[in-house]
């Protein structure tokens, strides 16, 4: 991807990031107990509308009318599980799988490898996720180097090429990676992103909400890692530590224009070899 | 009602604010997954005190107990149901019901219409809600501009001539009925509340607060809204983005005196033939 | 506990604080519904890693490799009764016990009961749930004034004796005792985190970061109160109300240096006879 290419992808993030207001599209998330609240405040303020409608007797009914679904395995037990099943069975939009901690459990393993097999549009974790979910490594937490998201390079071709979805890793720098051999790094982001709980987890809810605006999932995928780490750059230069930053992001996401967003984030083509 | 009953009102409104104050009522929040922790720090803003007693084995052993009790079904399995049915079957004080999303699923909209057949003190909800639990519509989701909240206002009254429940219809500006006839729009607020999540749910709370430290419960179901509208007018002139919005509410939510509360709200009464 | 004594005890909470940031523990989290976000938003911002794992099939599995656990009865039912018994079976590090509202209801007060017998490091509460914990008194819930704290010192030591356990008693002061006869009453804090949700339970969560980083379990628990109300002090005086303060706690959390630690808490030696 060369320069040209690039600057046709910032417009097409652009035109995305219009999309997402213009549509409002509505998310149904079903995510762990910890990030609700936060994953909705992001929602609604990059104009999405969120619905946490998580439960067995309703899930697969709203999945049928929602924009796009939201499935993320961080605290899961049998009925989050028939939950995901009945929506992802059900979705008329795309939907997303985020494999949170995936490697380090066996029970949420098991589960995210089944939901893989369900078709999702997108899978967006860190490096050591994404390379369990790929069969490449014992999977794992925590914050993940610019090395280390490097590495899941061919953990990420393999999962995109195997499964079809684009696939997001987040770290010092994103990776996105789609099974058609298009692939990008986005430079964006701050440090403070992760001293705040479930800025990932909100991130894998504005790929839903992205997908479900914009035709290329491509596109969609880059455009949503490109505005959480364009807003957390805004956000880091207003913050004081990670209460302020966590405010400040919020604001940076309602807010952020297209010339914030182009001076906050840099794609980087990946190479034949890369 | 005229410039002197509205008045009235104002000055009725103020004092049931002092009294929430002082009496600082307990309140029993079995609330839906998102908003659990926002519902908590309003109650706690307003000077009540929050209990998030939601389980089936707690849940009537603590409503006898509780000054107030919010029932939310926002995200409801069988489970939540059991709960929500021991609370308002042994609460001492008033209850309320919240009917988020009532009309677009089926089983909340069943599991609604039953609590309403056992007789909350309140039903808080958007036009779209009220008008599916008075069986007026589809019910929905979303914002509502004055024009929708104005439409809900033929639901609101029968709902609350039916019922017995003083009826609070959340928009633009808000609707309050009461089973007596008496009625009147809340003009406060700002649209940024629509932006943060829990704004609303939160606001069901505050109705129980002050329906249990407030005899007459229509005077108390506008108090609790013109409380929440007009700290968000305090805060609207301070923020620059939701985050920074929900922030500048809660502190707005504590720190509102009288002066504030009534330059930040303004009371219409309802004609005859509204 | 002398002047001296005293400046000892700064010296090794300073250096315990460095501990956490130095190592970074994985703190596992089995906590009620509602505090879950700031929890972690917390452990976060103090260099701790939380992992919110309360369900049956992984509660056991995860608390086998975290360095620390916390179990808060706050939201309880069979479902997170099973997840806490199986987490503190397989426990390899040290686990907390916060007893929410223990001796107010019976089925927590019976689950906090038998969990106590199977050998928290640290129990930490407020006067009233550590007065029920220790047989002594109904139990109850709110906040707990200077004297209030000080009724509390028989139970403490009483509990402490019994269970081996580090008794951390939250308060106006916070009291805490040892099983050696070690005592130390922690007078930091600022009036406004009894009006932010989550505060108590996240200081919970510290109490378990702080043990799992540091060898002296005493030490750990002063530690983790010292940090959580010096922050509350920088806060204080930032702060316009409820909502700013949370932000600015969680900011001072981050950033608190030694000379602000040791500039807003201070310590108190219990008598012999206190």
């Amino acid at each position: 991807m060369d320069r040209l290419t690039c600057d046709t992808l910032l417009s097409e993030v652009l035109a995305a990031r219009r999309a997402v207001v213009d549509r409002s599209p509505l998310i149904q998330c079903i995510t762990n107990r910890v990030v609700p609240q936060v994953t909705a405040d992001v929602l609604l303020a990059v104009g999405a509308s969120p619905a946490m409608v998580d439960t067995v007797p309703e899930a697969g009914e709203f999945a049928a009318v929602a924009s796009g679904v939201l499935v993320n395995v961080g605290t899961v037990d049998d009925a989050t599980g028939a939950a995901m099943r009945a929506a992802v069975a059900a979705a008329n939009g795309p939907w997303v799988l985020d494999p949170v901690a995936v490697g380090a459990l066996k029970y949420r393993t098991a589960l995210a490898c089944e939901l893989l097999d369900a078709g999702p549009a997108a899978v967006r974790g860190n490096a050591s996720e994404i390379r369990a979910l790929a069969g490449d490594g014992p999977g794992g937490r925590g914050v993940d180097t610019v090395d280390d998201v490097a590495s899941a390079l061919p953990a990420a071709k393999s999962l995109a090429g195997r499964s079809g979805a684009v696939v997001g890793v987040s770290g010092a720098a994103d990776l996105i990676v789609a099974a058609d051999g298009r692939g990008v790094r986005v430079h964006a982001g701050h440090p403070l992103l992760t001293r705040v709980i479930g800025t990932g987890c909100a991130l894998g809810a504005l790929v839903a909400a992205y997908l479900s605006a914009w035709e290329d999932p491509f596109v969609a995928v880059v455009a949503a890692h490109a505005h959480t780490g364009a807003a957390g750059g805004v956000a880091g230069g207003r913050a004081s530590g990670p209460g302020s930053f966590a405010v400040a992001w919020i604001d940076a996401l309602y807010s952020l224009d297209d010339a914030a967003l182009a001076a906050h984030c840099r794609f980087e083509p990946l190479g034949e070899g890369a």
